[in-house]
């Protein structure tokens, strides 16, 4: 089943990577109030169900694709977002 | 407005992140075929409508968010995509 899972830094939380996109956009003349660069992965899972396929994916956010502190992640199977 | 733009690496592009995320996963215990990793950019952009957004998003992809050789990207406007 495909997975899509949207890491992005909290709010309040420092992003100098989103700063540096900012500036480059503005100095290209471009009307950007707010970037905040975050990280996008695409997986490939062996799930029985949406159910099944969603736990799985969770626990992998949990244990090695997002670090709770900081960030937060969106979790999309087949179109639909569960975001947290 | 509030705009995502979501850059994946092209199929058949060496995406080396992607491949660390995979055998970490499995690594892990979980039953994974692919995984590949992007980027996500969320912005506030200034945009008199829906298509002016559109229009200058497609335009900072083009200029600075993305690399059209060896990625592609994805425009989401207020949960609207539009795949490219």
């Amino acid at each position: 089943m495909r997975v899509s899972v949207l890491v992005r830094p909290k709010p309040g939380i420092l992003d100098p990577q989103g700063e540096a996109v900012e500036a480059s956009l503005r100095h290209l003349g471009f009307s950007v109030e707010e970037a905040r660069v975050g990280r996008l992965v695409d997986l490939e899972v062996e799930a029985g169900s949406e159910t099944d396929a969603r736990e799985q994916v969770e626990r992998m956010c949990a244990e090695l694709l997002a670090n709770p502190l900081i960030e937060s992640y969106e979790i999309e199977l087949g179109g639909n977002r569960a975001e947290r």
